[in-house]
């Protein structure tokens, strides 16, 4: 299963959110992010940083509106919501998908439209938190095992302290 | 298991971060959050605001230093840290905590001497991506099963779009 994270109605006040939300999707294995709103040059550097040193392929992509990313996306929908069905009633469906999977991720206010385009209106807890939280929840649940090939940088866990391995460095 | 986070070094910048690690250490059955830097009451209006309407009786306070909260804090103690051990290989050893838990998140910068007076250091993923999304999966890997207490709205989980309980309304 392909998936791929589509970030709602991003504002300049949001910058670090944004920039959480396509580091969650990335760090727990989807091939990318698209996101609405403001185009925000400064996002897309941060998270094209980050894949440059830690590795894999992943993208961010600005798009002009949700129904152009739905449009030409030939796939399941999964959209979280404080408001939807809790999620883990529905992991096991949503693991069963084959081919490409789009999770959705609000904005302020997600259009009534966004909700009846979706399969799914999934809830992380029906209590206001975090997009990221959320999303980090819901993929860690997908378990997609994620590899980053050919990073630069590369942590050694540790039970104290920190060791990382550098490229090329001995 | 009673458990409380810290965030540390907050900054104003971090408003709406501190604010989603906090709900999400509410929206995960944690019974507080502590946290230090810049003290920021719109940080903390934003999260009693939150308690206020969707209930129990969930804390937000301020603390001088990260070494006051563990000094008066009777209890283990979990640093999230990308550089630490995979969290899911010492969850089960976290879940036999009797008494009270200490769930500890960065700062830009987190001493070493956090993680030498810890318990356990631990990685959400070895991969950099969001305070707000390690803290949430690490807890829902808690499994912690919050009530809360007398809200005054109360979502009812809907396949699609938006239902809203309110108390006293019919």
């Amino acid at each position: 299963m392909d998936v791929f994270v589509l970030r709602l109605d991003h504002r300049s006040r949001d910058k670090r959110l944004t920039t959480h939300c396509a580091l969650v999707a990335r760090a727990f294995g989807c091939k990318g992010v698209y996101y609405t709103g403001e185009r925000d040059e400064s996002v897309e550097k941060s998270v094209e940083g980050v894949v440059k040193n830690w590795g894999g392929s992943f993208f961010i992509k600005h798009a002009a509106s949700w129904k152009r990313v739905f449009g030409g996306f030939d796939g399941k929908k999964a959209h979280l919501t404080m408001y939807g069905i809790p999620f883990g009633k529905k992991i096991g469906a949503v693991k069963k998908t084959r081919g490409k999977l789009l999770v959705v991720v609000g904005g302020s206010k997600v259009p009534g439209a966004v909700y009846a385009a979706c399969d799914w209106n999934l809830g992380v807890t029906n209590q206001p938190h975090s997009e990221a939280g959320a999303l980090a929840v819901f993929l860690n649940g997908l378990e997609l095992r994620p590899r980053f090939e050919k990073p630069r940088l590369r942590i050694i866990p540790q039970e104290r302290g920190k060791k990382i391995e550098e490229r090329g460095k001995v």
